[in-house]
């Protein structure tokens, strides 16, 4: 039998699950002091030169961002996974919707590093609805809109 | 220290390895008594069917095959998974690459029910460098060629 008590503090947390949930879901993953787009685009290019550095595959990273959080993220893994579909922008996608527990990450952005996306990864964003690409233009980070089917 | 006899039988076996690994990346895999191009997309048909049956995803399934044999198997476990890019083309690419070994599957078919897979499931057969796809035309099994990049 539950004591008094201990149903209290089992209703007192209830409504703190929500938070408790996202704590858990961006636990471990870096992020910045600042939120800014350039913030997570740097952060892709660190995910995607680390990545490269230990030869895990070609030198691209990406982050999904929800709410200004880092809710995901991944680098391009086709070497070490023995995984042509291990790009950084479908390991990102793939690493949010593990940890948010949804596949409709349609209050997601995704930054990635290296220019548009390619048709698999532009097309995985677009079932997962991600609402807006951040994209590198030299230096500069640029808001590329919502993904395409097809990336056409 | 190894005998004599323990070493002789170990080199004996050094030729076998190929066989063997083969072996093992099939696991567990169902074949067909015949393996004809019918015989695989009914495979697939089949995951189709079980997977949504249960609830994992849409009912599309596929099956990679290489000289014959399956070697890697994939069903939409989108809902599941919680993952909008777990279709079953991209999950029977990572399948077979991840029990080959290799993310080169150019010596291998992919065959999938449902027509054309979509433009996110071709690229990645494209990356994976499939050699052909097989796909459905109502009660047929047509022969579609490799994948192109965008799926067009």
């Amino acid at each position: 039998m539950l004591s008094r008590r201990r149903i209290l503090v089992s209703l007192a947390a209830v409504p703190l699950l929500p938070v408790i949930a996202h704590a858990k879901a961006s636990h471990r993953l870096w992020q910045p002091t600042k939120p800014t787009p350039l913030a997570f685009m740097n952060r892709a290019r660190d995910l995607a030169r680390l990545g490269s550095e230990r030869g895990d595959g070609t030198p691209y990273g990406a982050v999904i961002v929800q709410n200004n959080i880092i809710v995901g993220e991944g680098w391009n893994r086709s070497y070490i996974h023995h995984d042509a579909t291990a790009h950084a922008e479908t390991e990102a996608i793939r690493d949010a919707a593990k940890r948010l527990g949804t596949r409709d990450l349609s209050d997601c952005h995704m930054v990635t590093n290296g220019g548009r996306p390619c048709s698999m990864c532009e097309t995985a964003a677009y079932w997962a609805q991600i609402q807006r690409m951040w994209l590198e233009d030299g230096e500069d980070v640029v808001n590329a809109g919502g993904p395409k089917y097809g990336g056409c």
